[in-house]
């Protein structure tokens, strides 16, 4: 049983993204989840009706599972992050975590203003003991199993330290999240050799090969796409917040690249069709912030409804999973 | 006119690809280009003559435009750097570099160990003023124009200072060996705001709007697939050699996991091609390790003859373009 604080108001195509979301979200989740809808309730409701006018078979199920809370401020994608707590405390976004301090909610989800989430996520739910940030853990599709990559943009200037919490981070993430038992954690240099990569990745190196964790050493670029490297798969990646979010970015944008000029290559569309679905990042459903005392789900600014209920999915199984519980112990042990 | 010293010993598939990329370049050369093979003269001759049995009507041609230079010491994939100045002297490296400097040759091409390369290269021609190592420029084929990225891995651990070398390092190059007249210059960060990205990056923002060069500010990871951001096409992205490096082996392989899945989707090779083609990093022919006196070019150590007879061209674009010259005025200027 989860219960889930969604963003209505956050994101590019908010609050029409955010409610489809929830309605297709109760159609696959079990009755026990609820969904808080979190923004101007009447914007909501306004919302909502004209949605639930064109399915009104799903009125009954609206009705007993989802929950509308109001929050009249709302953040632009253009606020400062520290809006999120000082200048508009009542906005969708401290709100909807506030409900996680009050006991009311499990998860917060957002398609919104990422900088403002992180900001209003920290300073609310606070960070587990030991940390000073949290990271954004980004899953990436590869040739085979998709990897976690982290940090993907939180922290820039990173210590070898943080290189190692995100290595801790990234195990939990990928152990409760993907379901992977024992994930194979890579440090991201510029070559295989311990003696490889900038000061604070060589040192990184040493501390990560006492850190009990299933340390595989370095890996490189190349070993992002095939998703191995020759110690065998891979299943985190550990970076800085600069390179993860600069690789993110690029990865991005790299498909469509390709999918175009295979479209003016007369490649039709429904060949490509599995091949876009299979390095679709829409399916990852988000980016959960790692390391505070409860749950928050980056969803991107652009998100689809399909890509914001993957994001509800992704809170759902980091609730479910304890995955909060399991970063604190991990961060201790 | 140039005379290029080719490393007859470089790369995984030496001797036999370097002298068949010379064979190559000198049916497409004018009589005025010379090639010096250097390396072990017996092994040298021997694959030449081998080479030539099977393309007799280069056999008048080879013997006018080639010299063997003997250097009977070979570096291998696996020496560390300093072997190139110290533990072998007579490599094939240090020989074929030092014509430079006793002016028998113009530029130096190899697909040999780059650690060497550079040190070699550094060692022996020595840097331009205000330098303290020499930059790797390299080629991203895009979806526009092809982008120089720079460095590609040669400097770790960049100040603010170097980034802004390598904007001018890139200036030189985009102008020179691609032929953009005024090359527009991007700082690759998290952001597009001046106060987005990691220290150096912040600092390195605010040195470039006063180099007097065509700064456009920051460009993400995403701009460079495209080749442009909403301020316009991109000539030259500047990063340390740390992201640099991870960018550049991370593009290397996602192109071929990309043709992997379209022909696993049923995507014909001769549909693919155009797209592999367009894409393909040999076109570009090595990368140039930028502010030394003198020209050196790095090419892959998996290259084939095609991409080494590219190195081989971009050594003589590199002489009679002057930019090593120019590269000195520039950081003088």
């Amino acid at each position: 049983m989860a219960r889930i604080a969604l963003d209505a108001m956050g994101g590019d195509h908010a609050p029409a993204a955010p409610i489809a979301a929830a309605l297709l979200a109760i159609q696959e989740l079990g009755p026990e989840h609820q969904i808080q809808l979190v923004g101007r309730a009447s914007v909501i409701q306004e919302q909502l009706n004209a949605q639930l006018a064109a399915a009104p078979a799903l009125l009954v199920e609206a009705a007993t599972r989802f929950e509308i809370v109001d929050a009249p401020d709302v953040i632009e994608m253009t606020d400062k992050p520290s809006v999120a707590i000082r200048g508009k405390p009542q906005s969708s976004m401290a709100v909807g975590i506030r409900l996680q301090t009050e006991g009311r909610s499990d998860a917060f989800v957002s398609a919104g203003n990422t900088g403002a989430q992180m900001a209003a996520s920290t300073f609310i739910l606070r960070l587990h003991e030991g940390l000073s940030r949290p990271a954004i853990g980004t899953v990436f599709p590869t040739a085979k199993q998709p990897v976690v990559v982290l940090d993907a943009g939180a922290n820039v200037d990173c210590s070898a330290a943080e290189l190692v919490q995100f290595a801790r981070l990234g195990s939990v993430y990928a152990r409760d999240i993907l379901g992977r038992p024992n994930p194979a954690v890579g440090l991201l240099s510029i070559g295989e050799e311990a003696e490889k990569g900038n000061a604070a990745v060589k040192e990184a190196h040493q501390l990560l090969l006492g850190a009990h964790l299933n340390f595989i050493g370095n890996v490189e670029g190349r070993d992002i796409p095939t998703g191995s490297c020759d110690r065998g798969p891979i299943d985190v990646v550990v970076c800085d917040g600069f390179t993860g979010n600069v690789l993110l970015k690029f990865y991005e944008a790299v498909a469509p690249m390709f999918f175009g000029m295979m479209l003016k290559a007369g490649v039709s569309r429904e060949q490509l069709g599995s091949v876009v679905h299979s390095l679709d990042y829409e399916k990852y459903g988000g980016a959960p912030l790692l390391g505070l005392k409860g749950v928050s789900i980056i969803c991107h600014g652009k998100s689809s409804p399909e890509a914001i209920k993957n994001g509800i999915f992704a809170g759902i199984r980091a609730v479910e999973s304890h995955m909060s519980q399991h970063i604190r112990e991990q961060l201790t042990s």
